[in-house]
């Protein structure tokens, strides 16, 4: 059966890969990322080789690798381990999602393909459901990403009907700003039968008061804690106070998008704040700027004196 | 003094501008315009001239009428009438403006000049400042629209300091789905000094729950009710209802958006609804085509008998 | 009869607006500013009130009024004196092309509205008509700048067929870099009966093997005299030497566009190669920095001693 | 040493990747194809695995095959077999140059990355220096292609110092309409060291009077000897008659962009013109309707009898 172990919900981080100095992965520290997640930030689910993952800059031998060393340290110690198996190549990421069956990942998603982009539903469901059949066992999910992809097909237009053509599917990481669009999936979704993560991490709330049942993003590794905290404030309905802690997290991103926020960047606040060495972005990212680091620290005091003493 | 009368809240209707079938304004009908949006639709604030409006398409001698007109027949029954100034020439929307204030306008508006566009604050508030500055006594409003003008300065970068330049400033409408840039802006403005008003209408809720002080849009001239009764459920804290509300407006925004939304469709949903004529638009605009208002009509039909029976 | 007194050809300089310290129209400096084309430029052609002469910015009676002055002033000096009657205002705009033949304007050019934008042939051909219909005696001409107006009809679209319905067509000021539109426009031209402008002085080389009639545009203010070597040199067929011409004005542009190249940094170069004041832009621009106007300076200095000594 | 073996000159056929019915590679058919360029196309040079060429949807293994097919097959027929080895993987780009060097091709191509995008030429450079340097005895290529990509590092900037970090670097592939940019390219390049190919080919005359040292693209697999034609009419300094050779390839490329052009639909009119079946695109791509191809078939041939009798 497709359908998940259980439930997917609350937040799941999308996984930075940390890197030697040299650039090469850094598996033995996984263990520990898998840890500080669940103990320091409450965090229970990831989402191992997406954009903040570097997944695409990483060769389909360094995924395959990857996506064990997380499936297994994970075990036992995370609720949910989605591989991000999207790729250019239809080939790849069906090898891909066959490798994630394999070693017992939790659910596998895909991005739209964006060298060549198709121009209607009919050719990307075609190319999801391609990947989807590798992995006849493994629930799916679509991540959706309009910003990055440049595919304008609206999310909601692709959840009607999916699951005729993809019966493993589970659900969307809804990384826009369309609201509309987001509220129609969530209004098709009736029964709650799929996850509909919300992936834009600075307006999270607006996306709860659209109805997502969960989110999904890259501060999650770092705000992981203080935003499971609003999480609380918005199911006791304490609007106000959810508001208070989603303007913690905005100061915060407010700035440090200004100094120019990426994949990089993330890398570099994720080292401040957890100690954990992420290390350099492989090519053609470069490196955070000292300038950023010390920024970034320094905000991070200002906000944690200020706001809640 | 510059503050408003009163508090601006709840709903601005972006007001419609009825024509007859030559394309001549049709002054008369203003009338019975205020009666219809008080009485049927709850809505008692009007933002005149501005894009809804058609102002850029009428001469300035029009406009000018039109802001008379609005003003006078609204005496007594708006609470807000606010008239858009804005214009590619600084000459004459300061004409406007002063205009503006010798009618007794409640407030006036200005859109970012969007041919030759500020690459920065400094150029951006030059201008507002120079508008303001003709009508001194009359609230400002930042009229705040990047997917139109193609200004990227974001408006929380604006307000920061914006009182000190123009001291009669009193909101914006945020006609923007970036509601990290929205959030900013309400977490600036915690004396709720100012009415800062959400302006995507299909995506309300999630501006509510980022704190908007009110809305502005052109939906609210037919669908003004229902959305009133989403505030209310709102202000009660049952978002489950609001959000119920939501999808209803969103099901109907969603279908015409797909047939392709202009000002020439919201004319012809208006006058499908209130039963008032707005007439046909102004070129470059065209017409609704008959399928676009049958269309329409079905919809809202089909969803009145089936969200809340 | 609309036939232009004689065929326009070669260049046509989009002209600035000359404006005193205070930001009003310098009026009488028109004068010395045409004497300045004819004897120092060898440009005998002006396109006045166009985006380079901040049209838009100007209000309505400011329009007319410097009309006029470049008629009179241009008269038995000028071949073509060209208005641009452009603006949203489809009133406004045929209210300038009715002054435009008022005054004996050799031709009136109009750009595609730009807010409400047509988004097909039929809504911007309508508009078009319209204006040109309150001047039916005066040559027509299109100006076509997509990356400006976001219109993305092609001219050789609307071309096809235009005379059936704009019986005043004479041509087009086509500033975009698709030379394969501008190449069918051509195509359709066979009997040469429009001038077809190319308007992106840069690269006007490579719009004269593309079979342009002309070339329209603002640096020809201060580089008509060495653009038009450029054009002899073009019209002997002599192509290494015309490159060179286009070499020598690219490093220039090259450099400048850099530094941030708009209509206030063309008025610094202008004032400085002609000695004529051209003052101050309208805001929304702001003056070029002292920066830019040094940067500028000494880079002429430096081409003209390397390149043609 | 890097130098070519001979000047790369003339036309490059941007190559497609024959497919089967099932979507395999058609390996046995290069051959066939290798022969139809040369013999009746008159064209000797080849890109392979480029974007025409599928190169992106195709897997690491797939793209070293069909590489080494090309390279073997075209010995003694082609005069330059270039290898695109551009990817969004750092190592894997490494592995394909390193493969390309190892089978003989005579150059290598890189693509910037386009998920992550570089925001510098400092980035781009060391990620192209980084490939580079996987193959150093074999000339590099730069394949510009900014509106796929995004990547707004300008071609002439890059150009500027580039063999003191890319002692390699032996031209670009620009695919680009901005002839400011190429222009001052060319005019860098005044030793003609490097190989300058233009690559848009429904423009390549303009790109020809900007100093263009040849021409790069998909089409010149079924109109290259017409392509010839037009560049030996340019040889002559016979401008008219290659603009007449322009405008009937325009006048086909105009109607089938129209249509909507891609890499689906040039494998239909190759196949329509060479007889050589090229089978289907992989997803996300999609085969060209049967309406397209029939389309492109009368434009030829109506192409054909009027316009060259």
């Amino acid at each position: 059966m497709a359908l998940p172990k259980k439930k997917l919900q609350g937040l799941v981080a999308a996984t930075l890969t940390p890197m030697t100095e040299t650039g090469e992965i850094n598996f033995p520290i996984i263990s520990q990322y898998v840890d500080y997640l669940v103990n320091e930030q409450g965090v229970k689910n990831v989402f191992v080789n997406g954009s903040t993952g570097e997944g695409l800059s990483l060769s389909v031998a360094e995924r395959r690798q990857l996506a064990e060393e997380w499936v297994t340290k994970g075990k036992d110690k995370l609720d949910h381990v989605i591989i991000h198996v999207g790729a250019l190549s239809l080939k790849e990421s069906q090898s891909l999602a066959q490798h994630a069956a394999e070693i017992g990942a939790d659910g596998i998603a895909v991005i739209a393909p964006f060298f060549f982009k198709s121009m209607n539903k009919d050719g990307l469901i075609a190319f999801l459901k391609e990947v989807a059949t590798a992995a006849p066992k493994v629930p799916f999910y679509y991540y959706h990403i309009p910003a990055l992809t440049g595919i304008k097909i609206r999310a909601e237009e692709l959840l009607d009907g999916i699951q005729d053509q993809i019966p493993t599917f589970q659900g969307l990481k809804f990384s826009d700003v369309d609201l509309l669009d987001f509220g129609q999936c969530v209004d098709q979704n009736s029964h709650r039968q799929f996850a509909l993560l919300f992936g834009v991490d600075e307006q999270l709330l607006s996306g709860l008061a659209m109805g997502a049942t969960g989110a999904i993003g890259s501060t999650y590794n770092y705000l992981g804690k203080k935003t499971n905290q609003m999480l609380e404030a918005f199911e006791r309905q304490d609007l106000p106070l959810a508001l208070n802690y989603q303007f913690y997290i905005q100061r915060f991103m407010n700035y440090v998008i200004k100094l120019g926020l990426g994949v990089a960047q993330t890398k570099a606040i994720m080292t401040l704040v957890s100690g954990i060495q992420m290390g350099p972005p492989r090519l053609p990212l470069q490196r955070a700027s000292e300038e950023f680091t010390l920024g970034a620290e320094a905000k991070l005091k200002s906000l944690e004196s200020h706001c809640f003493p």
